[in-house]
């Protein structure tokens, strides 16, 4: 079994050697005697789980900095449609190994994905080392035809992922309430709890939604798929900034999994006014996530964990709002439990996905509070090695293959825009 | 005359060699042939200008993470004035000394500080090649005495600017109308206006300050320093996020030029809907700045300026809102002019603050748009080579002496806390 050992390494305030075997951590302790496969020096470094992105669409990569700076329906009208349009399973597969790599070297370790082509991106991620959830994508427009065929597709995708390695799950991805029909819903609901898998689906993510629902069903979205009989622990809601009181207490009834996505939704103008205190209050599980580059343009989980932090203080007007100690579980622990995986803390049996953070830059000198250099000062260029199922997918900022991921993605980008 | 050719750099969407002779931009062409003492490899690389940092307290990174999410009124009795009331001449120097470093890895070619010490503040800039303004900071909290030290003191620091280098400017810096009299907004006017020198000003920066204002002199923060007749185009007010539609117009009318500080309006929950477009519109000149490490944590202006579009669009339901071509203007040509300095744009006859970013890095990879990949999707760590004044400062992310710096500022931050 392949064991790595990271010496004298800070963990929150303290100095611990750890020990990993196989792809878990085996041993905390001050000072560890072993014959390890690889030493890794933690001096000048930090070590804290990898963050977990649970709400992305990892090849939209290609599509950034894409139709900036004007209105929603003309982005996607103009920009995002007509070129999804014409994307192939080549262009998917370099779009996500350029996500996987920005991912890497800004810290993720597993990403809750939805996109096309999900066999595509699965085969992206895993070359590149990284852990994640692919949702089958179904977006039907009530369209009867478009429903069969998904359900074809679904479950041959199903079957096949049981032949998949650890490292990545299977989703079902219903993409919204205005794209996907009652009918639809309830068979992909249903499918999933039968399967036990994850639905991953985008709710409330804008007034449009929330009052289109209103108006021609009569309830808020949260409150139709409720009626619908949809909600449960195994369902992660993406963005949810339109919620109701009432609404806040469905998803805390069933345990749903809410992600917030602050860059996109200020980005977009979606809203801002994210309910964390009232969520995570009626026992919503909140996550982190930073949306598709076309929308948010990084994948810096970082970068989201301070704009989450920000916002709440800002539109709450409250300097204590969203404090430290609760984002790093947001960042991390509160995502893999979403996908039910056992990481996302520094714990023995824990799954070995971890990251080290550079002391050695502006941002933590001088050091009062190290979460508060990271999350308010720092940003991901501050991530120095990355490991992902006990493999070291970085180390000291060295990626494999990053000249031909930045080459491969610039050509597909450039045969995405070409008429 | 000390000469540098930047070759084949990448400027807007074009690629040209630029020169630099003495401290100034003296051509741009798409070949230079010429015997240059310096050649900088501009492939893979944009240039652009440095940025300036409008409003900071630099020597306030040694306060950096002390005293996180709290509110603001226990923040300050317990953590900052208690603490500022210990710094002596050497914490400041390494806390802007540190600044500097930090400034210059992200970009930022000129800095207008306000803090205790200027003089201090001054030698640590022009040690590492940084401009400047230095304010003369005045807080009397309406007593005589003090206001006629700071008198005496103000016209020695005055007289002593008149023998300084041209990379430093003297200015004014009544802190605050809360903290400053009447008579002595009036007296440090007079002088500012007698010998040309900007006036620095914290102006309507929460909530309070606005309802007191009112309270006590029936009108607003901005109205009270029109009726004393403070404003004008030397007038640099830091904040203003609580102005009524008057006090905008008052604001353009007399060509005051405002700073933007969204980080710091955010963590500190001080108010987030900035009014660019309106103070835009009526002649404002707005420009962009960090504040001090203690509120925003870094100072890092290429985030800024990504806060700054991502607060106008959030809070106005406008994703067109503040768009990219503006960002740039605001970040560094607006600020140069507020200072009184030639630069922040790239044109022959401007003086040579100017940054290389790394164009090999995933925040550009693909580059449809390269400001949207430098403003929504970079961040400082993007910036490779800095120079100020024709000199260089950084060149291929290397700094002299950082390790020093590092060194000293955990040690003067320690002393700091050490009761």
């Amino acid at each position: 079994m392949n064991s790595i050992l990271i010496q004298q390494v800070r963990i929150d305030d303290k100095f611990s050697d750890v020990l990993i075997e196989g792809n878990k951590i085996s041993m905390i302790f001050d000072s560890i005697v072993v014959d390890a496969d690889k030493i890794i020096d933690g001096k000048n470094k930090a070590l804290i789980p990898g963050f977990a992105n649970a709400h992305a669409h990892s090849a939209m990569t290609l599509f950034k900095g894409l139709g900036e700076d004007i209105p929603l329906m003309k982005w996607l009208h103009d920009y995002i449609w007509p070129y999804e349009a014409k994307l192939d399973e080549e262009m998917v597969y370099w779009g996500a190994k350029m996500a996987c790599l920005e991912m890497i070297r800004t810290g993720t370790t597993v990403c809750n994905d939805m996109y096309w082509y999900p066999q595509v991106c699965k085969r992206a991620m895993e070359e590149m080392g990284l852990r994640s959830v692919q949702a089958y994508v179904w977006i039907d427009f009530f369209d009867k035809g478009r429903a069969a065929n998904h359900k074809i597709n679904l479950e041959k995708m199903y079957r096949e992922s049981l032949g998949w390695s650890d490292l990545t799950q299977f989703s079902v991805g219903p993409h919204a309430i205005y794209s996907v029909s009652s009918d639809s819903l309830q068979w992909i609901s249903a499918f999933a709890q039968e399967h036990e898998v994850m639905l991953h689906i985008h709710l409330a993510e804008s007034q449009t939604e929330y009052e289109d629902s209103i108006k021609n069903w009569g309830v808020t979205p949260t409150k139709y798929l409720h009626n619908l009989g949809i909600l449960g622990p195994n369902v992660v809601a993406a963005h949810s900034v339109w919620l109701s009181p009432e609404d806040i207490q469905i998803l805390g009834d069933h345990g749903v999994c809410v992600v917030h996505n602050p860059n996109s939704n200020l980005k977009l103008a979606s809203g801002y006014k994210f309910k964390y205190d009232e969520l995570r209050d009626a026992g919503v599980r909140v996550c982190l996530g930073t949306d598709g580059c076309a929308s948010s343009n990084n994948l810096d989980m970082l970068e989201a964990m301070k704009h989450a932090a920000f916002l709440q203080k800002a539109w709450r007007r409250d300097p204590a709002a969203m404090p430290l100690q609760e984002l790093m579980t947001v960042a991390s622990f509160n995502g893999y439990q979403a996908m039910n995986v056992h990481a996302g803390k520094i714990e023995v049996g824990m799954l070995a996905d971890l990251i080290l953070i550079d002391l050695q830059q502006s941002a933590f000198v001088p050091c009062h509070n190290f979460y508060a250099n990271l999350i308010y000062a720092a940003n991901g260029s501050a991530v120095d090695t990355v490991l992902c199922n006990g493999r070291i997918l970085m180390e000291e900022k060295r990626v494999e293959g990053e000249a031909q991921i930045f080459e491969m993605t610039a050509k597909m980008a450039q045969k995405l825009i070409t008429p």
